[in-house]
Parts: C-alpha cells; structure tokens; sequence
C-alpha cells in the first residue's frame, strides 16, 4: 500500500479520516455514539476549494446536535460526519476569491479534509501569531462571553456577576470581562483546582466549589449583596442554589445548561417551575436564551468584540489558556470528557501540524 | 346616636369605615380574612391632608399583599388596612399645596378616609370627565399594559401577540394597543361571553377559552405562525400551553401570576423547570418580570403614555369598560370575584359619590 493513514506535516494524504455519529446517546454520551472512518480525500469542483483542518473546536453545543430533540441547528445525521468549526488551509483551491495556503476559520466538522464553496468561510490574518485563538478567545466562545455579558447582563460598577463554568472557554472570559467593568465576580467551578485558578489567574474575587457539600451556602456566603447578573451555562443545582440570591433587576443571560444536555437533571421531584416564575416576576428579573450565531449577524457589535478583545490580549488584561488534545481519533474521549467537566481551558484538538 | 355609618355625598361623616386583614389565606381569600372595622375620621395636623375616597381600584396584586411571603412590597399586617390606589377628595387641608376640593389619586386603602402628607399622592385635573379612569386606563393597569408591551414586549406589525385574562383591566389594554401597533392578536380568557366581548368589542382576531378541554389545541390553531409576545400575567395550564408555541426570538413580558397566587397550580408532578430553561435556551426567548411602580420612574415614558392613551381614547381607538361595584362594605367580595374571574372590565368600588 503506497497510501498512508498517518497526518504528515508536509505531505497531503489521499486518506480522509472522519469521525461520524455511529448512534444517538440516550443520556451522557460514550465512545461507542461515535465511529472512524476513512474515505478518499475529494477534489474540488468549479467554484470550491478543499480545506486541511489544522485545530478543531471542541464546544458543549456540539452535545445537543446529536439528539435529534427540536433546537436551533439541525442535528447531525446517524453516519454524517460531526459538526464543528476548525482552523483549515486551503490546499486546493477552484475559488475564485481563495489560494492554496490561505488559513480560514470554516465549519468542516470532525475530519481531515472537506469540501467548501466559501459559505461560512472566513479568511484568518496570514500571520496570526496563534490560529487557534480563532477557535477560542477570539472566536465563538470569546465573542458568546463578550455578546451575553454585555449585551443581555450589562453589568454595572460595583454590581456582582456570576458565572459557572468560571474555568471553561466562555465562563473565564465573562469573569475576567466582568472584573475589567469593576464588578465583583464570583466564580463556580468543579474542584479545588479549577476554583484556585479562577482566583489566582483568572482574577476572580472569589470561586465556589460545586462539589461542596455546603455549596448553596457557600456562593450566599460569597455574594453578601445578592447577585445583579448570573451568566448561566449550567443549569441544574447550581441554578437551583444562584435563584434565591439574584437581586431585584438582576439579569441572567442563558448560554448553555451543560448540566441538562444529558438529562441528568432529575424530572421526578416537585415542579418548581412555578416558583421560578414567582421570583422572576417579583424580582423583575430578565431571563434571556441567546445563542451566538445571531449576532454574528451584528457587524457592528462583532467588530466591537475584535477590537476590545485584541487590545485586553494585547495588554495583558485577558489570561487565555488553551487545553489542546492531539489527534483527531482522540476527539471523542475529549468531547466525554469536556462534558464531564475535565478540561482546563478552551479544548482544542490539533488534527494536523500547521 | 348622632351619628350615621351611612356615606353621604353631601355631608362628611365622623366615622370612618375601614376594611382590615383579619387574618391571612391560606389558600384563595374567602371573606373571613377581611374584617370591617369603624373608627373616628381623623383630623389632619400641620402638613397633613385629609382624604376621603371616592373610587377605590381592586387589583390582582393585593392578593399578594395579604401573603407574607417576600416580594416586592411589603405586605399588609395583620389588623392593618388593606392597600389600595383611590380617587379621592380633599376635605381639609393643612398643607400649603392642597385645597378642600382638590382631586387626587393616593394610595389610601380599603377605607373612607385617610391622612396624607402629600407623599404618593397626584393631582387630577379638577374637570376630568370620569376620575375613576385615573384608577383604570389612565392610571396603573393602562400604564402596565403599556410598559410591559411596548418596553419588554417591542411588538412589530405582523407579529403575533397572545395575552391571558383579556378581557381583565391590563389584558383589553394590551391586547387592543398590539392591533394599534399592526399585530395578529389572539386573546385567552374564562369563558365564552368574555372570548365573544374580546372579539366583538376589544377587535381581538381570535379569543380561546381556557375551559375548553381542547384548549392547547385551539390555542395552537389560533397561531398558525407560533407566538411572538405572549404577555404573562396568569401563569399555570395557561403557560403551558403557550410555551411550545412561542418563536425563536419571542419576548414575554411577565406581569402577573394569577392563576398562581393562591397556590392553585399543583407543586407536585414532574419538574417543568428543565424544558422551561431549554426551551427559553434554543428558542432564544427574553422573560422579564417587571412591576409598574419601576416605570413611574420614567418620566418621558409615562408622558408618552398620557399623551398616547388620552389621544387614542379621544379617537375612540380604544374601548374601555369598567365593572362599578357600589358600597365599600363589599370590596371583600368583589375582590375574591376579581381572583376568580368574575368581574368583566376594570373593577372599581364606589366608596362614595364623587
């Protein structure tokens, strides 16, 4: 066999590994929802241009496109390949307006290679320092961090913001946002080590581990004047034990509910939706499901986000951390684990040298 | 005895007639929780008017008044004089800025007479045609609706506008201000009368009667293009038949709870919580609780809506209906009417002649 099934560096495959969706899981996800498989590498036709992943994000949302439950976004086919946006070059090119050796951001999914007319393709500077940084603090998850904190939670001097996940690819960036607009931010994470971090890297006032016993106790004990905004990724019993404390006119902007995406939240139990309501409604509180895709239809406000967001890098006022993961056959045991909370950073799976 | 416990319009009496809480509900009020008590009319000291009422409103939020459960006013004490907004008359006056004559709408209660400082008391203009309007379209329920609409709501022509109790004080409002703005509105209500009244005199385009066992289907029907605003104010089998309706971006201003104040929704049954927070999550959806006591803060937005509702009631562009209860000795219940759907337009108690 002349053909190699081992990524080179400087040498294209004929091979197109892929990771597909071998079965829909019926709560948390197992390696076994997943398979590998190989293909030709396609040639692009008139008007398309063939892209090499280099980095692929792995992101939370992923978990909701394979369940077929109505959502937002399509879910993925049973042996379709998995969604997901990478950092590709071009290596092949019929387009018009692209060259081989372009770096883009594009949305090619869990595979080597893919096919592209341009839709949802966007060029990266040639010289980015750190490509990957398109997947992250400078991509989706920074700019969900950026859109739902500012413009849902609108957090104001002196007010107290808190957020889940304080150690994850948003919830580090809306706590770290949060201190640059004089807030006090309260994270919560998993663990002694994830709460360290937040406060010794990450700046945050404080961090409460969700594991404790005494956990509710705890984040009142670290909000003494309630919360003015909770950035809400989790869900579950950590809403369960933020809901008492949010403050008159309080602002909760909804970016995920990690906790839900597999149905371990318990549906037996009292109905404690009325109660949600109720305090909703005597705190004048605003409750607001966003999802990062429409404002990305808001140039102005995404231009906002480039601009602020490169300047706190530059400046240092933003500490980004990446958790990157080698080999694309690894990406499923990586995307379980994220799920269960094990990565430290932005997850990042390097799929090819670059 | 000299004296009369009867009101007359010509001749203030010495006594004054004032309706207690005797005890709290536990579950609906019934008349047992009121007390009717009578006491000397005060007489005002330096800096002090005294009031005697004309028109006293019945609202929804007094239930929650009569609870010691935190919210956002405090609640009445036990022995204490029920809350409630009048129109009422100056009869004397130590303070420099009122006149024996003058009318004003003031927060004095179930009662006949009551002394102010001036503190949350408004002139009305002395030849207003009907004050009790400052109680109703013109006053709190109009502006609710007006706020909650317009400010959380943000209805644009073409959308689809669903609101509860319709045919209620805030709801007919609501409703017939989202025809104004171009909108399809379909309103929900207790009962075949009130769904007929909301078509044929409110110009709703379709009204569903909640006591129909088919009620979610017929809902759904009526909403061929799902729900843009759904204006909340009572909670429970109602919302849950709302909520898959509502659109991908669709605002729900929340203003009451109805349905929900007496305990009525059952706590146990499954969690609805978790669909409630993913359907919000996917669908995009903006929940706010607001109370219009926040919006007189807004000065511009309270101008806007005297001079929008004044100009929209003189063109006969809005049609307004009040349910005139004689006697304040029957507040109790009418109120425990009003909590149960009874009443059909905006209830007011004549306390006394104007």
């Amino acid at each position: 066999m002349s053909q190699s099934v081992t990524q080179s560096s400087t040498q294209s495959s004929t091979i197109n590994r892929r990771i597909v969706l071998a079965s829909r899981p019926s709560a948390a996800p197992t390696t076994e929802n997943f398979r590998l498989e190989q293909a030709p590498v396609p040639a692009p036709g008139a008007g398309q241009i063939l892209l090499r992943a280099t980095y692929l994000s792995l992101d939370p949302y992923m978990r909701g496109r394979m369940s077929d439950a109505p959502s937002y976004a399509p879910s993925v086919e049973i042996g379709g390949v998995m969604t997901g946006g990478t950092v590709s070059r071009v290596v092949a090119s019929q387009h018009p307006d692209y060259r081989e050796g372009d770096l883009v951001m594009a949305y090619t999914g869990w595979q080597d290679y893919a096919l592209s007319d341009g839709t949802g393709v966007t060029k990266l500077p040639p010289a980015m320092a750190r490509p990957s940084y398109a997947l992250g603090i400078l991509g989706m998850p920074g700019f969900t961090a950026y859109a739902g904190l500012l413009d849902i939670g609108q957090p104001q001097a002196g007010e107290t913001v808190v957020v889940a996940a304080a150690t994850g690819a948003v919830g580090s960036v809306v706590g770290q946002i949060a201190k640059l607009k004089g807030c006090r931010v309260v994270g919560i994470a998993g663990g002694e080590k994830k709460c360290r971090h937040a406060i010794e890297r990450l700046g945050f006032d404080a961090c409460i581990d969700h594991h404790a016993q005494d956990f509710a106790q705890q984040l009142a004990a670290a909000c003494p004047r309630g919360i003015d905004v909770y950035f809400e990724n989790v869900g579950g019993r950590v809403f369960d034990a933020v809901l008492p404390l949010l403050n008159v006119l309080a602002r909760m902007p909804v970016c995920g509910l990690i906790a839900q995406y597999s149905g371990a939240v318990a549906s037996d139990g009292p109905d404690r939706s009325p109660q949600l309501m109720r305090t909703l409604l005597t705190r004048r509180i605003r409750m607001q499901g966003f999802i990062i895709f429409d404002y990305y239809q808001k140039q102005e406000f995404l231009a906002a986000f480039i601009k602020d967001m490169s300047a706190w890098l530059a400046a240092g006022k933003i500490f980004y951390q990446e958790d990157i993961v080698d080999g694309l056959e690894n990406a499923p045991t990586a995307f379980i684990g994220l799920l269960q909370g094990k990565n430290f950073g932005k997850l990042i799976v390097r799929v090819a040298e670059s």
